[in-house]
């Protein structure tokens, strides 16, 4: 398991409700591919989300998204990570 | 006080020595400017790092890294969060 980054575009005037609907989409099916979304974070006015995950692989990240309905491209593993 | 995630890029390479030093020389000085960077993610291979504070504004965070000397270029507000 490994720490990945993922990040949305395009979001531009997202809401608070619609930011926890896609979260919950993605809870609900991620067990199936062995990820877990920890995190996310939304700026509505440049329309970008961050989407925090620890998964298996990249691709895993970006086939739970897809099938939540939110297809991502750009997702980075974060092997470091500070706190 | 709001949420911030900002960006830098042309980071390969980095160690995981150097992301915890830059984030100490972070929080050294982040009180002057009344910031507190809680966590940051770091992609060697793609070379972006991403972190995670808490802060007045995107120039006060601007301020903190380029006097800790890793200037940023993209802060992003990060008003809305789930976990």
């Amino acid at each position: 398991m490994a720490k990945f980054m993922d990040v949305h575009r395009g979001m531009e005037g997202i809401t608070q409700d619609q930011l926890v609907a896609a979260h919950r989409a993605d809870l609900a099916i991620e067990r199936d591919e062995g990820v877990h979304f920890e995190r996310a974070w939304a700026d509505p006015k440049d329309g970008v989300v961050y989407c925090l995950s620890e998964a298996p692989s990249a691709d895993a990240v970006k086939r739970v998204h897809e099938r939540a309905g939110h297809p991502v491209t750009e997702v980075h593993p974060v092997p470091m990570e500070v706190s």
